[in-house]
């Protein structure tokens, strides 16, 4: 899951003037005619629902650092090669091993209930025998950022807001910033455990939805876990009867040292500029409860399936075409900040990128951050995408994805490739994370939205504005 | 959940006269008025809500025999009091005593994946270290009928064949029959094991479906689980690959004793004929993953609430109104059995009856199985049931439902209230069936049912033609 690029470019930087002028960028007659034939040709292709079927059935789950994490970039270089790409290669990453090994929960006063849960990246375990404690409730962050400490210590803090479904997803903002600052407040507080409300739009699942916790170091962990929805209203319907509420946790999982995996990249070398990259991909760990379909195996599939397709026109494009299955994006982006921080110095010879990590949901926005003088180069490839039932939207700025974003950050021009977000957080890390999620359809027209736009940025006359710190102001920070 | 009656009447029995003669059955104008106010007042009482809500939130899940039956019953007794019903108290039902533990499984060869998937009813367990071996595996029940027992010797049998959603919940059909008598086939044909695509119409969720085997004798039993459908996706894709496909199951679960728990009763007791009953209920157990609110806190609450609107009425009904909430329905009717045994003698008592164990789903048909001289009567029921959007299709028997239908088999007239039972397959028998899959205002159609219907039939002038084994042509055996 990719963060929101919130920030809006100052309208000036945005306007885009019908005509290329000669220091414009533009993409030429001929690639233009062949980024509509791949279009075409992609939404006919299946290829990415064949990968994302490979990856999900022959590896499945994935977590960063587990032993599926090797299986995973085993089954990706074999991939890439079998794909035919020109060039195979890992790149390493190394971050905290984070195992979990079990997890349970119950409420055990007033009313004696178990309750369906998942452990949080980064949690602590609890103490042998679990945790029990009181629950000290909060309807939103904000009530507990306000609460007085006194209230929490000791205790188990619950949040419990809930997230509605959005074509964009936005209500995100509302569950991560509850999963992860959550912890870390009510730590500092005091707390002697957290549980929030899962950040999913699954209101009727019995199924809790993982993920990372800001904790960056043992100390200041407690163990933390979400409740499935119906486990959360439970929760809340005991709270109701005015009496203390008491839960038990039972959490074995944490951080046992530290793991080195690795970034897998294949590239489609190119012809003219081989040094040259225009740079897609998705992240090849997933959260363990699923197999990882919609996040992130369809960004994987997507990418690899795009490039492909480039891969199989008579001739190579003029620019390489690298895809990138990045690691352990899921605990913290950690292979993409160890692939921008390799790659900083080279920043400008990555032409224009985005990953894909969204679901497989169709793309139904394009925006970009890219240099005035490759606004035009924008608009064409937005006629291209069009048909795809793609709108641009001139006043966003492209954030590069999650992963990618660490590049945009260092100045690469970036696109996104916004993808309905309907249901995917109905999904997202939790068991439910499955193959059968993906609408083949809706997969392929992501594949030919990617190889069109990839082909026609490789085929360009003109770069798209990336060079160092170049998109700063679009609150591509470091 | 009840048990589908199947067999239509002749229609010679179902043909009803527009108008009575002096020997039919009549509800008095009186107590038709009566009814439809009964009806109108329960589209806007929350009894039956309070009372799930308490019964799911306080109690939770209650397997038959686990401490929770004995909590259930004393709230329903606690319940029933509460309510003001005139006369409470409780009949022994004694059955095998199946306990589950634990439960886990994956598949082993040739990819390693996880299983989500839950143990049946009188499954025994695995041998200490799970059970490993290769699935045979048969898209349907009738293939596994008709399979070489020289091919499923030894090995884990597998039967894929898919539900779908229907109003009448009819794929439950080939659902029950692949969980019932799916395990007894593949036993008697030497399988080690036995694993079902889960009886539920849930397609997407990683969610298994419970529910019991038709094991009768702990030798015939083979350890027995179903699988969610995604996992049953998953296994069959792998076992696409042509390949061996190897399966650990762990269950540790089994009949360990017996155990004598309670049908629990409430009665409004009759004004003129306190030993004439129209008898109502649902059952009191549940299934152990969820909370058992559709299934069948629904059905005990649509009656206590319906009788509660009875009770309120400025002076008692004609006959006893009498509320069964039904023990271990779940694996094999004991409760109904044990009552149906006790009260066979009297069965020319018990006026008319049907209990709920549809879920919370509107009514949309009622069904009977009457005496000709009675089937004005229902007529005039049809009527004032018509305004709640309940079909009455004369051409169908009543059943009794599932827990009555031991009374009507003994020779009760009987109804039938269908509800719609669309979405029941999606949670039932799962983590799932929590109270957030009611909506008040459908629990509450059903009460304006069963407390119009109740009472008219309380009120009638005549009867409906209950005696000794009077509907054993309409199927309603012992």
């Amino acid at each position: 899951m990719r963060r929101p690029t919130l920030t809006l470019l100052a309208a000036s930087l945005l306007l885009a003037t019908g005509l290329a002028s000669a220091a414009d960028t533009v993409i030429p007659d001929a690639a233009v005619k062949t980024a509509e034939q791949l279009r075409d040709k992609a939404l006919d292709d299946g290829t990415a629902m064949t990968v994302l079927t490979s990856l999900t059935t022959e590896v499945g789950p994935r977590l960063a650092g587990s032993d599926a994490d090797q299986r995973a970039r085993d089954w990706a270089v074999a991939k890439f090669k079998a794909l035919g790409f020109d060039k195979v290669y890992t790149e390493p990453a190394t971050y905290p091993l984070w195992v979990r090994r079990h997890e349970s929960g119950a409420i055990v006063a007033p009313f004696p209930q178990h309750l369906v849960l998942t452990a949080l990246g980064y949690s602590p375990g609890t103490p042998k025998g679990g945790l029990t404690a009181q629950v000290v409730s909060f309807d939103s962050l904000d009530a507990l950022k306000a609460a007085d400490p006194a209230t929490i210590k000791g205790k188990i803090v619950y949040v419990g807001a809930r997230m509605q479904r959005h074509q964009d997803g936005h209500d995100y903002g509302i569950g991560s910033a509850m999963r992860v600052a959550g912890p870390v407040i009510a730590s500092k507080k005091g707390a002697a455990g957290y549980l929030l409300r899962s950040a999913g739009t699954d209101a009727h699942e019995r199924i809790a939805h993982t993920g990372v916790t800001g904790f960056t170091n043992a100390a200041e962990g407690i163990p933390a876990a979400a409740l499935s929805n119906p486990d959360a209203d439970q929760l809340e319907r005991e709270l109701g009867y005015g009496k203390p509420v008491t839960v038990k946790l039972d959490l074995d999982c944490g951080i046992v040292g530290e793991y080195t995996g690795a970034n897998v990249i294949g590239e489609i070398t190119g012809r003219k500029h081989p040094d040259q990259v225009v740079a897609i991909g998705g992240h090849l760990d997933s959260w363990d409860p699923g197999t990882g379909a919609i996040d992130d195996g369809a960004g994987i599939a997507i990418s690899m399936a795009a490039a492909k397709l480039i891969h199989d026109l008579p001739r190579r494009p003029d620019r390489t075409i690298r895809v990138i299955a990045f690691a352990n994006e899921e605990m913290g982006l950690w292979g993409a900040r160890a692939y921008a921080d390799k790659h900083a110095k080279e920043v400008s010879k990555f032409l224009l990128g985005t990953d894909s990590d969204l679901g497989a949901g169709k793309v139904y926005r394009m925006n970009a951050s890219v240099a005035p003088s490759a606004r035009h180069a924008i608009e064409q490839i937005a006629d291209v995408l069009k048909p795809l039932g793609v709108a641009y939207d001139a006043k966003r700025p492209g954030g590069g994805g999650s992963d990618l974003g660490s590049m945009h950050a260092k100045g690469m021009a970036a696109l996104t490739l916004d993808q309905d977000a309907t249901h995917y957080f109905d999904w997202h890390h939790t068991p439910n994370d499955t193959l059968d999620k993906v609408d083949p359809k809706e997969l392929a027209q992501n594949v030919a939205a990617y190889a069109a736009w990839t082909y026609m940025a490789a085929q360009a006359d003109g770069d798209f504005g990336s060079a160092p710190g170049a998109f700063a102001s679009d609150g591509a920070e470091e």
